[in-house]
């Protein structure tokens, strides 16, 4: 029985990645260069968050970080 | 009449304005930055959106956009 389980674990696991729009390292990748850009602007705590989905062929793409200052800066006017 | 409610109007922008976490002129240009950093992942389809808040102390940001593609990269292994 317990072989089982872990059979059905195991394909569980392979039909998830396979599904998923974007493999977790890739995903972790993108991250800590997007963490670089928006640390030009913000004090980033921690890493950001990425979620992503897909309707009719678009991409959403939704980055949430935390910040515990907005860098002083201004534009020319 | 209408003075006064012209002059309502432009003191609620001023405070409205004031109140913001950050311009919209520097908004516009952070938001311009990090689309040139996620164009280079993915097929962005015009300008990100942000969301900025903040609570005892800490700020939130989220930063959403839509894409038509993926960029295929690879991680090694």
């Amino acid at each position: 029985m317990k072989g089982t389980s872990d059979d059905y674990n195991r394909i569980h696991k392979v039909i998830q990645a396979d599904k998923s729009l974007m493999s977790d390292g890739c995903k972790a990748l993108i991250l800590q260069d997007f963490a670089e850009k928006f640390n030009e602007y913000f004090d980033v705590m921690g890493l950001p968050r990425l979620e992503l989905s897909q309707k009719n062929g678009v991409y959403t793409v939704q980055v949430t970080f935390e910040a515990e200052r907005i860098k002083k800066f201004n534009v020319l006017k």
